[in-house]
């Protein structure tokens, strides 16, 4: 199974800590390799990594260490592929430009003949169901608004559109223009809010520990969205089946969720992906 | 004056040893130490690299030269900030997709007043006139084009909406879809096209030489454009001013120059630069 990451924050963050877990998965503690890809916003730019190594031993990912980033929203992916070949061209993140702000995409899932006709703003590049997904989800978005909408109007119509697609198989998938990040899981995604006060967290993959509280200020809130818990010592909390979240400023300001929510253990999860051949 | 690179081949080839002597130019033996930004096509993919350090100490830039990336067409930029302050959302390459391809672009240069309506199909994130023309390209051909139109009706389309565009001032650029690498100069623009017999070059801005015929085939083609020339001991040839030139699989396919050509010489064509402030 492919495994999602993102960062959402109120100040600009270095994902460092969490992304040097997260990318042992991708051939060491998991096998996860097919490539990975990291996008990081930095005010209104972006900054794409993709490789198609393995990311536990990428020199594109050694960079993403060194370099140590700031940024309020990040997004990465390690990838098994299963839709598409190992190719650049289907390395997530995917971006486009809608409104004037580019925006961000990656997913976890499989969806089953999701073959919505070529788009009139926007086209896949490759040949992935993820990206496909991603043309539609900017294409529906810009046919019905010129600008980009109100927060409500907006989350409403990402909530829709992923009650759509998700119709078609697994939809686990993060997408952020900058500013609000979005976080839906079919299966499993699991997500931290960090605030103050501040502690001190140890990695589930290396045998490495942060104490936050040296490296924050007081106002520092940093949410990090992941497919797995990344630490040991924190408690995480996990997206119900089918919930789709919005986070913002560090903290979910939006969600809808089916009623009553529904969980997967992290086993039946993995059992579910394993089943349908998920990855992408 | 910001300086363009590009690179087109007929085979994937690593553009390091050209890189390594422009790269210089960005806080070395040049200055344009507002940023640079590198694009790789690999197949239909693109691997990007920005950066707002100066090229010359910019850890990206370290990459690049590690990492060896081979490629069939390569832009890279290094940035004078003239227009829009030095942001990554100002940095070029710029990327958007047009026709299920990801298009590439970068300009040299200073548009006076060119402000188009925001588009239906492209718009600007940062605040760069060059941004503002690449989109310009695009929504054209796109509005015109629902599907990418053969080469001869592109080129075409190309060299009317550059000698549009040209008339708000200096226009050097260089645009690339992965297999076609437009090249247009309004002031200094050369071009190499190595072929077998290779033989050896030696940089312009550092003491590195390199003998080309122990790292090519002999059916090998690799067409170099750069604002200056990067080597000593080869003959560049210059476009003209307003020439557009199309290159294909590591050769010139198209042309279109005014008649009788007028070439600039370097000095000529610097203190037209620093006349009219030109960057971006």
């Amino acid at each position: 199974m492919c495994q999602l990451l993102g960062m959402n924050c109120n100040t600009p963050t270095d994902i460092v800590f969490s992304f040097e877990g997260f990318r042992l998965r991708g051939g060491v503690t998991d096998h996860h390799a097919d490539g990975f890809g990291i996008g990081f916003f930095e005010g209104k730019g972006i900054r794409l990594f993709h490789d198609d190594k393995p990311s536990a031993d990428s020199p594109v990912a050694d960079l993403v260490k060194t370099y140590q980033i700031k940024s309020k929203n990040v997004i990465a992916h390690i990838r098994k592929a299963t839709q598409g070949q190992a190719a650049l061209a289907n390395t997530h993140p995917f971006v486009r430009e809608i409104w004037g702000e580019y925006w961000l995409f990656a997913h976890n899932g499989h969806l089953k003949n999701f073959a919505p006709e070529p788009g009139n703003y926007y086209r896949p590049v490759g040949n992935t169901d993820s990206e496909r997904a991603f043309c539609y989800i900017l294409e529906q978005l810009r046919s019905r608004f010129s600008t980009r909408p109100d927060n409500d109007t907006l989350f409403e119509a990402v909530n829709r559109l992923t009650e759509e697609i998700r119709s078609y198989g697994l939809f686990n998938f993060m997408l952020s223009n900058g500013d609000l990040l979005f976080a839906h899981a079919s299966t499993l995604l699991h997500y931290i809010v960090r605030k103050a006060p501040f502690g001190e967290a140890k990695l589930v993959d290396d045998d490495v520990a942060i104490d936050f509280a040296a490296v924050t200020t007081p106002d520092d809130k940093v949410a990090v969205i992941a497919t797995l818990p990344l630490t040991v010592n924190e408690t995480w909390s996990q997206l119900a089946v089918n919930e789709l979240v919005m986070f913002e400023e560090g903290d979910i300001s939006r969600r809808s969720c089916p009623q009553p929510p529904a969980f997967l253990t992290i086993e039946q999860g993995l059992a579910i992906a394993r089943s349908v051949g998920a990855g992408n």
